[in-house]
């Protein structure tokens, strides 16, 4: 059952999304470099908030200080980009991404209801100086602005800069699969920050063990789809990252902020629609093209992983560390 | 079953629990006040991260921006202050909080692993220019070092300043019970920051009608308490907040953010400890006592929302808006 | 917003929904009597396999053997009857209603997919010898082939017969409330069985204390309603029952089974519908009528506890035990 | 990270633990052949009310019956041995499992609390008239009866005699690891009962693909250690299992009930204690052996799915349908 990749086998073969990254990189001192960024995920190119879309999260293994989930769990629904930066950043790009909402809506907190800003991280502390926090909201918002629906950028990019995933230079990955039927075509695409394993955990390569004094480390893991779905089949297909995840070589280890998200752009809800019941048309959970879902979300998150380590180039990061390209 | 209050009726009552506030206040123009705060709880005086408090949590509604909960849920700790705030502020109280830790803590980040911050808010922008997003990380600071073990300073005061409770002004309540067996005695103290309510709603008082044009409004109630308990213990203290709240008279509005988080001072684990084993002595589920802290819960919920009304003076916010003192 | 109550204020007023019970009593010996019974809820007249109801539940305590819970809660879909009975007779009773459903549909477990039987359980062992399992699946069978569209039958009676509830004799009740618009004109329906309480416990009366030796206690709450609703919002009708159980007095004891499980005769699901894409209308979250909808749910379950007491008569059971009318 | 296997490389390594099977096999006619099961897990040889073990379970993916579930969650308690068996044989097997402990124990039900029996089940209707229940309650109390230490029967025994894997012949399966360090040595045992999969999914073999007309399935994995945990820490174990199952080539299917339960024989909680007052010992969550015992988890997961294949004759079952033993 494997099944075709998207046009560009990545995220933005989901029509409408878009990817920015803000990469942050600087050797300060002997000690300390900046090593480090700011991804965002924005589901389609118009206001997240008036236009929400649906969409649900599964926390796998939750040491993670991601931020917005408990929303997401209660209405189903994403209303902000999906944003990803290092462990510490957290607060300020939940800042700028708020402001950026903010400044295009002017009804938020005024007129209309407040905003849930969602941001999930992976700790870059082995390269990154991160204690320095040299993101700022600015960050975030330039990588808002700056997303596009080109060819997703991988590997030490955006908030990947500083990520280390099974012993070699980790980042950002993606990867897409079209799903048919004799009617209908749709695509999922995954977009990973990946920050885990040890080299001799890798399932998809032979690498001999060496002992990195990294810590234990997350994924965040965003599904994308154009599916006719509503959120409790969103939270089924988030949970499937999970398999695609263990696959790798993952054992989900004790500290690891695993998370998974998932949104599509059918179905999406309009704030102001003025009305008070809506409609929504969905695959039924028994349709034949659910498994291939969950098997599109599989084989997406498992070749985002490793194609998160094919892209990222050899990173020196602070106390002189060097972290080398994997040998893939 | 109606229990002894603690000596102070607040949270300090359990011993080592420090409190503090924040308040900002500033007609800014004819349209914008700056009416909104902070408040931070220490569950003791010690560094938090070093000596982390066993901690849960329940979601009893999700209309929520509360940042730290996942990996409460993960592993039964808290090992930061909790930060009260408004909607808005999430980003920069979490941020002001980190900052203090990390200052407080070197090896965060560095040769330890990261942290996680606990962050709760109410949307306060009936009276406050939530849009101006006037709190800064500086003002988390200073509410954690402004922290004491004084009585608790209730009302229009801290994270408090500009919530509305059942149509009059609400903020900051607070109240704690003593339970005691012939062998044992333990204190249970409820701070809570009220933002609900409509005024016909009230179980505790006859006030007619009167249509607010209020959102939805939310809760954030932390127990504090001595009682030697373990997570999934303490989710089900957090579980009755949700009893004292409906007897307030609240419905669990659609948009309400209404978040219970529960802490003990027993039973602290040791983030440096060197060892790989622990012991930990807590109260059986079938101990006659159990009820009793359920109870304590829910009375001292109960009377902290209703003590928030008590304390809180006629408050002049953006807009003109005026909100009355509840004639209580 | 006191709602109007439904045309028999209770269950049935939502239009299909049916209710049978089966009651046993019978003294075997000074110490033994089988005082227990089965209550069956059945969504609508038709084949509740092939024509499914969304549905979604809740577990406020989860001290509880209730089965069915776990598919609920993963497809939103309720298949089977709603079956009530004691503790001890949960297989029983589960086996009944499963031959129920295999007799009228041939294709289960043959041609098609398995069944999900739901049960919920309270446990009447202070007035019912319940080990001796005197409930057998032909009751259950029984209760579903009983179940009817006329006014429930309240008190002791059905699952209800050996109830206990707040130290007089509980068991079942029910209530229901119109919520309208100019438009629109909903049903909510609520059926309790009550097993839980002191007497002093006790907020819609002023009794003493008295100390019968009962175990804490349980409640199961299942709402009906026809508003058109998804499973994720009628999750959210199902947490607010346990908002009208708080204001009856329950503490939600430590021992307590408390579940709530809604489902809605909107918006069915054919199970043979031969199509892979589905259409549901429903009404949005954030309708002003979904605060109504909220408050139903809390009256008619406060409603529907006390209801249970005032129907209820004195009962004698095992061990010599009588359990009093409640005076109200 | 590979870990040394247990002596016997099955579950009763953990010492204590009892395994039984009871094994129903006979072609009643053309059409229909019972071909089903019982397996009984006793974590320990005492009686099992009055010395629980602690325990978690996690819901992969819930189209699932499983019993008994609600309690472990609310309690992390086991009090009952763990039941496997057919869909439609939850109810009997219940009621067997209930009247087996109500024999042992004289007070449950009559001067103590009622008691949560645990069930799960795979459908295995494929093979066995399932229709006909032709399980009764006593074959649960024999399979009971019936556990020993001995090396686990495994294959096409007990529940798993009528279950598919991989379009082969599936059934139990099972592991067992070893995890040490300097001090201390710990033995993780996995039980499954495998039901699910297509021959071309499996990821441990090169198969091709023959579509047999099976439904979506399902697995139960049971975690068995020694190693002195808390609940908390058990459902973290419980959550690897999905590691383990996705190895193999499993995409949780969209019909599958995909159930985890784990518990430890360290740290036994007695009903009768007689003090309200516990200790617990138990490993920090930051011991370094905790990836070792995730590992464990998925290692005995992955391969007891494997062991189920591997053992598994074939077999005949109803429609004259022939499934064939795996060629491993």
């Amino acid at each position: 059952m494997t099944l075709s990749k998207g046009k560009s086998n990545c995220m933005i073969d989901v029509k409408g999304v878009k990817v920015g990254h803000v990469t942050l990189y600087e050797k300060m001192d002997e000690e300390n470099t900046i090593c480090t960024g700011v991804t965002a995920i924005l589901p389609h190119p118009d206001n997240l908030f008036n236009k929400k879309t649906r969409a649900a999260k599964t926390v796998i293994n939750g040491y993670s200080k991601a931020a917005g989930l408990v929303q997401i769990e209660e209405l189903g629904l994403l209303e902000s980009p999906i944003m990803l930066t290092n462990t510490f950043s957290v607060g300020a790009v939940w800042q700028g991404a708020l402001q950026y909402m903010l400044d295009q809506t002017k009804e938020i907190g005024d007129t209309t209801s407040s905003i849930n800003i969602v941001v999930g991280e992976c700790n870059d502390s082995y390269l990154n100086s991160i204690r320095h926090q040299a993101i700022k909201p600015e960050h975030a918002i330039q990588a808002i602005k700056g997303a596009s629906s080109d060819p997703v950028e991988k590997g030490a990019v955006g908030a990947g800069k500083g990520m280390v995933c099974f012993g070699y230079k980790g980042g950002i990955g993606t990867a897409s699969r079209v799903v048919s039927t004799s009617n209908e075509k749709y695509t999922v695409g995954c977009l990973v920050l990946t920050n885990f394993g040890k080299r001799e955990e890798a399932l998809f390569a032979n690498w001999d063990k060496m002992q990195l004094d990294t810590p234990d480390g997350s994924i965040i893991m965003v599904i994308a789809t154009d599916v006719p779905l509503y959120d409790r089949q969103l939270k089924r297909l988030a949970t499937r990252c999970a398999v695609g995840l263990a696959r790798t070589g993952s054992h989900i280890a004790n500290e690891s902020g695993d998370i998974a998200i998932a949104f599509t752009t059918a179905n999406t809800y309009d704030h102001n629609a003025g009305t008070s019941i809506e409609s929504m048309t969905f695959l039924r959970d028994d349709h034949t093209i659910m498994n291939q879902l969950f098997q599109a979300v599989i084989e997406t998150t498992e070749e985002a992983i490793i194609s998160s380590l094919k892209s990222a180039e050899t990173t020196e990061g602070r106390k002189g560390r060097h972290l080398e390209k994997a040998p893939l």
